[in-house]
Order: C-alpha cells, then sequence, then structure tokens
C-alpha cells in the first residue's frame, strides 16, 4: 500500500505526535489523505500533557485526535507476561512488544466506529513493530489494510532520515521541539522503556549511554536495601505492602520502588529481530523485573518438575509469539489457557528486598498450594520420605543405566 | 546393599575427611569391611590439606586413602556447562551436580585397577548425589555395586543424625572437629559452594544467613566496578585481561574477580530434586556466573533466531540430566554433539564490568562468526536491508493472520 | 506395605475375576485380610458375564464385589487422548495407560465411601501400571496406601508365577479356569487391548502370533473398502454416518468398523516403560485408531504453523504423562486447558475410507474453522495472495541468510 | 529482481525441460538475457532421456545446459532425512524439500566456476519452493542472487498460466509436447513424488485421483506379502535381502519393492506452506517409507526414554527446517550433528513384511547396542529387575504424588 492509493480515503494514524507524528499525518494530508490521530495513554513514565499531542496533531492537519486510555489494560497485559514467563530470549520483557497489541486493541474499535479501513503506523521498514501493528490488526478484523510511510518508496525517497523530517517541519511551520542530535530512539509504555538506535547501534557504546527514565542504574541507586512485600491472588498482585493495588497502581508502585534501587535498569541485549536482523537494544523495565522475581519465587514453591518442565517451553514459546506479534493467534490461545491453569494456583505472599539492581529473596508466607515442606526436604531421615525407598528407587534405576553401558552406548 | 552384604569385602569409599566420612570408615571397619577411601581434589574453595585427610581416614580404620587430582577435570566440566547453558531451572549452575560425575569418573578406573567392586558414599538417602553416584558409576561400569550408609537400615538406626555420629567419635576417639551447632551443609568444588540443609530449610531464613566463602555478598561488595576481559576461542576461555590462561586458571581469576565483586553470591532457589521433593538451596558460584555472562554475550552475536530457539531446548534438556545424574547417558552425549558444533563457532573477546554482583556489558571485539551488523540493524534504510521488502514480507504474512480472523479463530 | 501390615485391615482390591485375583483374594482373606473386589465395566470386548465375576470372588473369600459401570468414562477418557493427540513414542494410543486412571477415578469414591485406606492391585513389580494404580491414587486421596502383592517377599516366595497360582487354585478349589499355556497376557478395554509377556517377548515373536480379539489382521480383512463419515462438534464425535451417538457409541462403531477392515489391529512396538525396562507389546485400538485418523484429518484444517509447532510438543508431553501415570497433575491438568481450547475449534464432518487396515482420507465438510482455501492454496495468482509480495518475503529472509553464510557459519 | 535487471547478463537457470522451463528460457533470451541451463539427475522415476532435455532447452535458446548427476547424493540425503525422523507435521518425508538442497549444492559450484552470479527458477511465488532455492542458495554462497519470473510482474503478466505459456510456445515453435489438461503436478526425484494443484486443491478430489507412478495403490497390489530384510551400519543401509548396496540402490530397491506393495503411495496431507497457506499434497515415497519404518524398529531398541524424548523433539525441529528451506543453517548443522551421535549406534538387522501398504515388523537381529533383554522385560521376577524395589521406587514417587494431592493442585 502506497501514499497513491490512500488519496480521498481516511487512514487512522498511531501517533505519539513526535517529529515523526507530525511529518507523516501533515505530509498525508498535503496528499490528499483525510488523517485521525490515535495515540495510546499506556502510562508511560515520559508522558507530556497528552492534550499537547492534540494541538499539535490538529496543526499538522489530521482532522481529529482520538486518545486512548489503556493504562489498565498495558498494566494488565504486563501481568499476563509475567505469568507466562515470557522474556524474549530470556531476557527482554517484550514491553514494547505487548504494547503494540494492546494499542491495536484499542484502535481496531475506533476504526470500526468510523468506518475507517485503513490503520497508518509510524514504525520503521525493518523492525518488529511494523509487524506487530500489522499481524495485530488483521487478527482482530481482516479488513483492516495497513499503511506504512517508512515502506512507502515516496516517502522514503523524501525523507532519508530525522534531518529531512525537521527540515520538513521548518519549512511548514509544523508545532515540533525535535532536534538533530537525538543518540538513540525511545520506546515508553508504562511496563518499561526499550532504547535502540542512534548511537547504540555500536556494540562498544556502552549502556550506560542511556539516560536512565524509570529510576537510576545500580551505581547510582541508594546504598540500603529496601524490602517489598506483594501479595498475588490467583496469579495478580492484589497487595503491596500491605495496601490493595489495581494492576495499573500494582505496576506503578513496583517500579517506583524497583526503579530506584537500579532493578532492571539498563539490561543490554543484542537479539534476533523477527526480520531475521541482529539488534542490540539497552532497557528500563524495574516494575515488571521486579514483580517478575516475586512471582518467580512464588512459583518455585508451587510447579513441580514436571509442570516445570513444560511450563518452561510454553513460556519459550509464547515470548516468541509475543515478541513475533501473534499475542492474539490461536497458538498463543491455547498456550494462555495453559498458563491460566498454573496461574491460578499462584496465590500467596512473597517479600523481597531490592539493592542496587538486585532484587533477593527475603521470605514466603501463606502459599496455600505450596509443595514445600521443611520436614520433607530435610536431609534427615524425618517426615514421610522413607530413606530406605531411595534403595529401592535406585535399583530400579540402574537397571537402566547398567543396560546403557553393558549395550556399550556409555562408557 | 546393605551392611550385611559387605562383610569381608573391599569397598572404595568417596571421603571428604569430615565427621560422615570419618564414622563410616571407621563403622564399615568395625563390621568387617575393608575400606579404601578416595577424596578429589576439585580445588574447592575451603579446601583443608589433603594430607590430613589422609592421616585422619588411616586413623579411623581405611587401609589406604587414594587422591585424585581432578581440578583441571573439574574445571573443564565448569566450562562445558557453560557451553551447554545448563542452569537449572533457569537458576542454578549446576555446581554439584557436574561434580559428582568428575569425581566418579575419577573413582571408577581406580576400582577397577585394584578390583573394587562396591563404591560407597556419604550422600543421604533423599536427596540428589546418591542418583548422581550411582547412576553415573553404572554407566562407565555396570558390575559397579554402591553402598550407601544413609540408606541402610541398620547404619540408619545407628545413627539418627549428627549428635550421634558427634558421640560416636568421641567414644571410639576418631581425629574429627565437628561441631553440633552446624547449621547449614555446603558441597564445594572449584565451580561453586551449593548450601543447604539445616537452618536453610525454613523459607524464613534469608539467603543472607549463610556466609560467602567465595567471595562478598553485593552489599559488602567495592564501591568500584572492575573491568574483566576474557578471549573465548572455539567455546573456551583462552585468555583473561590478555593473559594466557588454563581451564582451571580461568575457573580461578573468575572466582576471584567475581567472587569480590559479589558476582553470583548468595543466589536462593526452592528447587525440584530428582526424588520428586522441593528443596532450597544457596548457592556460590562467583567465575561460572561471570564466565557464563560473558559467554552468553557472545552468543547473543553469534545465535540466530532458529539457532537461538533450538539451542535453548537443548540447554534446558541438558540441565536437566546433569541435575539428575545423566551427563554420561545417551541423550546427552548427542546433546553434547550438537553444543560442541555451536561452541566451535564461539571465538571472540568479550568485555564486561563486575559492580555488587552486576555484570555488564561493555563491549565485544573479534568475534569473526558474528552475525550483527550496525548497518543493517540500523533503522534507517541503508545496508542492504530493503525496506520496500518488508512490505512483501507483511503482505506474505497478512495472508496467514486474515486467515484466522475469517475462519473466527481469533477476534 | 507387605502382607503382614494388613492384618486385620480390608483392602480394595481392583480385579479382574482371573487366575490373579482370585489367588490374590484367597491367599490375603487366609491372612485375615479382609478383602472387597472393585471390578469395573470398562466395555472391553471380551468381558464375561460379570456376575460371574461376583460369584468367583465371593468364592474365593471376598467380603463384597463392586462393579463400576465406566463405561462412558472409559470412552470419553479415549476420546480426550485423541483430542490431546498423545500416542505413546509416537504409536501406543495409551489404552491400558488411561484406563488405570479411569478405574481409579472410579475405585477412590467407593473407598472413601466404605472408609477403605488401602488399594490393592495385581500389576506386576516391573510394569508400568503399578505405577499409574499408585500415583492416580494418592493424586486423588493422600491417605490411600497401596499394597501390591507382586512387590511383596511373602507373595513371591509363594507364587513364582502361574504354575504355582494354578495350583494353588486347584488345592484351595477355588473356581478359576485359567491354563498353564496362556502364551501372553492381555489388558483390555473399550478402547483397545495390550498384549505382552510370554512368547511376545522374544523379537522372533512375529505380531501375528497375537490373537486378533478386536477385528481382523489386514491379511483377514474384506476386500471391499468402507466408507466411514464422523460428525466432530467441540472436539467430540457426535454423528457417525449421519446418526447420533454417545462416546461409548462412537467407540464401539468405530471399533467394529475398524476391527472388521484391520484398522489398528496388530501394532508391534518395543517402547520404554518408566521403570527404565525395554518391553515389546502388540497392540489393537481399531476405533481409537479410526476416530483418530479422522480428527487429524480435520485438525490438519485447523491448525497453522504456529499453532501445530507447539501442539505436537504439548502432545508429546501429555503423552508421556499419561504413560507414567500423570493424567491427573498438575502438568496435564494445564495441558489438557491448552488442549481443550483446540478442541473449541474442533467441529466439522471427516469422511474416510477403511480398507486393509488403511485410512483414507475421502473428504471433509462444514468446517467453519477451517483455514484450507482452494484460491489461496492454487499456485496460480489469484487469491488474495499477491505472488510479488514474495519477492519482498525472500528479500527479507535472504538478509539473514546471507548473514550465516558472510559469517563463516554455513558454507 | 526484475527481468529488466537482467539485461546483458548470464543466468543459470534450474529447468526440467518442461513447459515453464522452455517458455522461461526463451522469454528471457528474447530479452537479452543469456541463459545457462541446469538439470538434475536425482533418480527421478519418471525421468526422461536428459539429452532430449539438452536438445529442447538449446532450442528454446539456452547456450548450454549442465547436467548435474546427484543420483547418490540424492539418495544419501533421503537416508540422512531418515535418519533425522524429519517428517513434516507428522507425516511427509520432506522429498522435495530435501531434493532442492541437493540441487541447489550441485548448481552452485557450477556458478561460480562459470562465475555466474545469478540464478533462476521456475517455481511458483507462493510455495515453499522458491524459499528453498533462495536460501540453500545464499547460504552457499551470499553473492548469489535470484531470479524467479513466477515473482515477475513483466512476466506474470505476459503468462497467467499454463495456456498462455502452450500459446507462447506455439507461436515461437518451442518443442513442448505440454498439453493443457493436466489435472495436477508433480515434482519428482528418487526419493519420491509429490503432486499437488489443479483438482487436487479441491478437498473433495479425493487421493485415488492421482496416478501412481512408483508402483500401486494398495487396493491394486498383491494379495501376497512380502520380506524385506535390510542391514544398517551406523545409521545406513549396506544389505538389502542379503545383498551388498550403495545409498542410490538402497533406495532403488526399497522404491521397487515398497511401491509394488502400495507402501507410502497416495498419503494424503493439507499441510501448512512456510509462507503460511495451507496446501494440499497427495505423495508417493515408497522406499522413504519402507527403509523408515526399518529405521524406526532399530531405534525402538536403541534409544531410552530420555534419548528418545529428546530425539523427537531435535526430529521435530529439523523437519520444519528442511520443510523451510534450512538445511544447511547453524541450527540444522548442530541438529544434525545430535543425531550423527545416534545414527553410530543404528547397526542392526531388520526382518519386516511388506502387504497392501502395511510394512509389518517380523524380526530384529545383531543389534550389538541394543537395550532390549527379554529376561529384564519378562514381568516375572527374574533377570537383574527386582520386584522389590519398585516398592521403593513408588515409595519415593508417591512423596511427590501425595504432596500434589495435599496442596490442593490435584483431586
Amino acid at each position: 500500500m502506497q501514499v497513491g492509493d490512500l488519496k480521498g480515503k481516511t487512514v487512522m494514524v498511531a501517533v505519539s505526535g513526535g517529529l515523526d507524528s507530525c511529518t507523516i499525518a501533515h505530509w498525508l494530508t498535503q496528499r490528499g489523505v483525510q488523517v485521525v490521530g490515535y495515540t495510546a495513554d499506556l502510562g508511560q513514565p515520559d508522558e507530556e500533557n497528552i492534550e499537547d499531542v492534540r494541538d499539535r496533531m490538529l496543526a499538522c492537519g489530521a482532522v481529529e485526535l482520538i486518545i486512548g486510555d489503556l493504562r489498565e489494560e498495558m498494566a494488565l497485559a504486563g501481568l499476563q507476561v509475567i505469568q507466562c514467563g515470557a522474556r524474549y530470549e530470556g531476557g527482554y520483557w517484550n514491553t514494547t512488544g505487548i504494547g503494540r497489541h494492546v494499542v491495536v486493541q484499542g484502535m481496531v474499535p475506533q476504526m470500526r466506529q468510523r468506518q475507517i479501513a485503513i490503520l497508518g503506523h509510524g514504525a520503521t521498514g525493518r523492525g518488529n513493530d511494523q509487524v506487530r501493528f500489522e499481524l495485530a490488526a488483521q487478527m482482530l478484523d481482516p479488513d483492516v489494510q495497513v499503511y506504512a510511510p517508512w515502506r512507502d518508496s515516496e516517502f522514503l525517497s523524501a525523507f532519508g532520515g530525522r534531518k529531512e523530517m525537521i527540515d520538513y517541519c521548518g519549512v511548514h511551520g509544523l508545532p515540533v521541539k525535535a532536534t538533530l542530535d537525538k543518540p538513540y530512539s525511545t520506546d515508553a509504555n508504562v511496563l518499561g522503556l526499550t532504547h535502540e538506535a542512534g548511537e547504540l547501534e555500536e556494540l562498544t557504546t556502552p549502556s550506560s549511554r542511556v539516560e536512565a527514565e524509570m529510576g537510576a542504574f545500580p551505581v547510582d541507586a541508594p546504598d540500603a536495601a529496601e524490602e517489598f512485600t506483594v501479595r498475588f491472588e490467583q496469579g495478580l498482585p492484589v497487595q503491596i505492602n500491605d495496601a490493595a493495588v489495581t494492576a495499573f497502581e500494582a505496576m506503578q508502585i513496583a517500579n517506583e520502588v524497583g526503579g530506584k534501587h537500579g532493578i532492571g535498569i539498563g539490561l543490554h541485549a543484542v537479539e534476533n529481530r523477527f526480520v531475521g536482523i541482529k539488534s542490540r537494544g539497552v532497557y528500563e523495565a524495574p516494575g515488571m523485573e521486579l514483580l517478575g522475581s516475586c512471582y518467580e519465587y512464588l512459583q518455585q514453591l508451587l510447579l513441580d518438575r514436571r509442570a516445570r518442565r513444560i511450563y518452561d517451553q510454553v513460556a519459550a514459546y509464547i515470548s516468541e509469539q509475543i515478541y513475533q506479534g501473534y499475542w492474539f493467534d490461536t497458538a498463543t490461545q491455547a498456550c494462555r489457557q495453559f498458563v491460566a491453569h498454573m496461574s491460578q494456583m499462584a496465590t500467596g505472599t512473597i517479600a523481597v528486598s531490592a539493592y542496587k539492581g538486585h532484587v533477593d529473596y527475603v521470605a514466603a508466607r501463606d502459599v496455600p498450594h505450596s509443595l514445600y515442606s521443611a520436614d520433607t526436604a530435610s536431609m534427615e531421615d524425618v517426615g514421610e520420605f522413607d530413606h530406605r525407598d531411595s534403595q529401592g528407587f535406585l535399583g530400579v534405576l540402574g537397571v537402566g543405566a547398567r543396560a546403557l553401558r553393558r549395550s556399550g552406548q556409555t562408557g
């Protein structure tokens, strides 16, 4: 889909109100396209006054700006990511990945209501976000078409990069405050920030090049540890430090405490984008990391060996699915039913201590489905485990072990 | 196998020289069993003078003490664990798990040489180590039989726990220095320490109850970060901070630097033992964590999406295999061939910074098989990635996404 | 648990009414144990008159025989196995494996009602069934204890095998019709038969040594094919050849048609028992194979690549879980939630043809959630797939492929 | 890459000599492109005289036809697929999938030798083969560029389908014998045939619409069974029915015997193409199915539970990799090292019987690494398995089972 196909039509464009948004909105309008902007309030830490975004988008030619308050949805989605254990390639909490799905889920009903068939976005033509926007939208409404200026030859030849956009906005008097020297780009929502591109593309740029926005790097964190206690019920945090919380509040408080102590600030990863490119990111996700660690401590009490093994497989699968834009597909929906069964057991109170980037276990309490028993765990011959049984246990296992050796497979 | 079956026979007992070793050696000798002790030098940090072990074991009735210098083997096995990415349940570096295999591999040839058919060990009757001793031994020699006093009714009725052993040693004048109030038990080798049992069995005992032996807890670590640079060639560290190292030296230096900065000190886990019990451990593994983090940074440059996905599956499998005593079986041997292929590519220099328990990425250099390219990674339309191709890429993916929605599977 | 522990107590023994049942019931009664028999009607094809079982068990000393009509439960469990795709090691339909769980689920409430704490069974001491009985029972009621005569030293020394039991029954005038020369043993329920042991233990005994009880071997099947049409709704067969069916009726009809045409008759497998032994079995499961094939054809229309990949992983996991006696554990329960999501989509009509052991696809109709589209599938440039998009698709994929080569990883 | 980019350049085009090949060669030549044809002898059953292909291609304007004799390579690759257990989505033996890799591996050195940088192929723009050609080529030589007329707008507007090509050849007097009414299309090599497209796209077209070319459908197969004995050494067939064979001979003989008896003839599958489309295929692969079944019987004797579990995971992975064109990537290379370890043990003689589409187990002999032991397998208390050990085995397992229930996780 190229700009030539859009003439006379209306496009709902996901906008942040920044340089790209303004440029795209104006450029499309100039080409006879009617632009409706959609901006989501995802509780992002760097959020500016959203009314300013409205003014700016209208000044750039948009006929309307829709503001979607998706803060609770965003936080809840983050907690689902935690339940799913869905850290991409073992690290990144998928904060932007899940965020795109939340935004699209906010946009599609607005598009239907206004009978707008085309969704526009300013994601780059070699990243993951373009994939997430497009696949999520089409899985929710197959008649949605997607326009991505960064894959449109006409747009690409007009705008090679930031400089041309800044010049364009200057020439047309658009109200943007962008400067040329932005060293990297950032995507934000209440779950976290992802920094990439620009100077970060050089592997010799340290993670500390990034300015922490959700707290402090460990080296700048307080010298005293702070205790943090969270009560989970059926997989969701319902109390923090004894006060009842909503999903969004839980994430905010965890961001505050975690960020202050450098938890999840500055994680570096060279990861595999869906399009087959390696890219380098630096992440902030203090609340996800703090709550996620507590959740993991809780799960350690709940999942036996067999449950852990398949949970880990399913978690790895979901993690890749979210990253690649498949949160809504059949595979993920079925996996989420698996996770929901596990989550229903996840009730208990976990206390941890936060210190210079560390989340340390302090205590677990009131975990009704816990499998841990100090008596059974004891190395001494107490509790219901009978040491003599192990003699038979090993007698049985030994038959297989010796068969391996006798067959010449081992040894 | 019970003590009654051993009369007049020779048993090679794995001994550390501590309370259990002395009690078992003497008790067996008294019942007409000939005891040959085997103690391995695994480079453990808490190691005492090994000649003292000899004196003590002979004083307790052993006819011989064999000392196996397995320091290089132990370090190399640890590096293989790193290559395999084999952290049990996502955390524990399997330090004791792999250690048992190394010891058994040291013992079996000594047993053959002396025509000793029975291997004895002092591992508890509800733990993992009994399994590892027995299965590893039988996979190396199917005629090995195993005697485990802690599963022998006669021994169990004589010795309920530490107190009875201390009394026994006192009565018989055995040269042990054990005291009753040992708060937890520790297993050690150059890869790390595992602390468990005793007070640690209560989930309200904090990890900090443990006295760090391989360094300091993060809270006690220096306030200044320290850089650490390691050169890997085909999967193994060959230089640290520009000086050539053997496997054992690499592990020692990494232990020293890592331990000093609180890396991998005090990890808490409630884990699933092979016998189906949950147990709680506190771990120290500074060198494994430090080198392992560097190796992971290197692998992030090497493994594409497809390689990463199956590597993670194989890694999880090996991790469980080691934990359960199956390092030598067919499944693990085949998995190690898989890992060896990956390891052959793992050449490069990684610099990191160690600070209060954190290993932070600093730089990667000289990585010939790296897939990362700053040009390709760039979000701008440079390098060989053509943004316009993404239009077709998404056109293709969209057909499947829309089919899901149209079939009513999503939405 | 040995017979000495049972004196004066009541044991509910799972019985079939055969040689083992009679011997065990009488032998226990003689030792002061009160025996309550439990026999399940699982719709087994070789079932004798169940009242005869009652007479026989009472004659052998049992104080009561409980008859559980579990036919619908058994058939439904079989259909769940099909939904789960749970063929053990790729072949065996787990018919006996799931059957043990159904029986235990029938017994435990009866035990509670009568306040009987001990469950007895005649499964061998080296097989899978002992594991299934015990684990299933304890997951339903942790206070159940299990008595297994074939692991009891006293029973084992009295009865080396069939001969001693036949002699014993003769001496005590017990009403059994067993003969010495039974060439193999068979377990049966409406899902299928498993034949093993005896002559089948020799790998040179052909599968055809078995006498087909649920139909005919392919070589003896009719020369004309027969069409079979089944309508699934949300994962369950609701109509066969246009007539409405219950779960049990579906299984019976499928057994009849499938068996007649040699479907699933005589499958040979050398498989891995849970205890680590290889054993050889010959199987009959005509209805499972016939309905299972139809279900697979239906799923081929429903599962996209991503759903198929994780479904196959979950299916393999469940298959092992059932085989090992873990149908009721947390891992399997969570996996079943995954499968339930997939099953809800499994609506459609599948026609196949049965001929000498083959199930051949004929047609699929009325599959609302089908992803198949003849237009899209066409190799020609019709439908919504645009061939030109593939140019971009491959442009994108090519970047990764070339990077592999340039890094020296391939080529 | 479009035809306009090719003017004055040389393209090496993979050709079969049929309608597509002739049209493409002539059409390119007319546009100033120099065409070098490459045709591979893959031992395909329907192969015509290859010299006729040469004459025809030269008549259509090609400057040269290279003939690659890849028969042994093709057969060996098929045997590797068997070792890998790589059946796509559980069924299709990946015969065309692996075939494309073999062809590309034949072409690339020829291209280098002639300094030709562009590879052309006639695969459709929505199939799997275009992906395999392109990715395989670029993993072997990153400088290879690919031209695919069926993704070229100019070619696509000239040729909507067969009719336009036939007309074109008529007008230009090209020596093709194609007719309009070809009901479906077929790809062939010594491993098998894949039929798809045309009438097969309708799911109501039965598989029997296909004309069997490698033997007979079961319904047309002989009424008498035939025995087939194969000796494997280290994973490869070295003798069939006591006569030594090469890889290619083994595949040919197995095709002949298998095909005659309807083995692997007419398998229907609705499968997921890499591009996200469902397509329907009908397959013939008698030799793969016959040898593959024998290999599976052998492996059942070799792989214990742990080896089987991870082997199945790796096999599923490789299967998808081959299907998608990734036989040469790092993931597959590492997986093949895993499989090679397993294959080294795969020595033994397997006898089966072929009858109307069935491969039935007859006997296994001389399998040095077999884990099967009739004594151990026996249900009676003989051999080294001690029934009493199972008491302890279950005592141990029961602790975990009861903990699940007591925690409220089950029941």
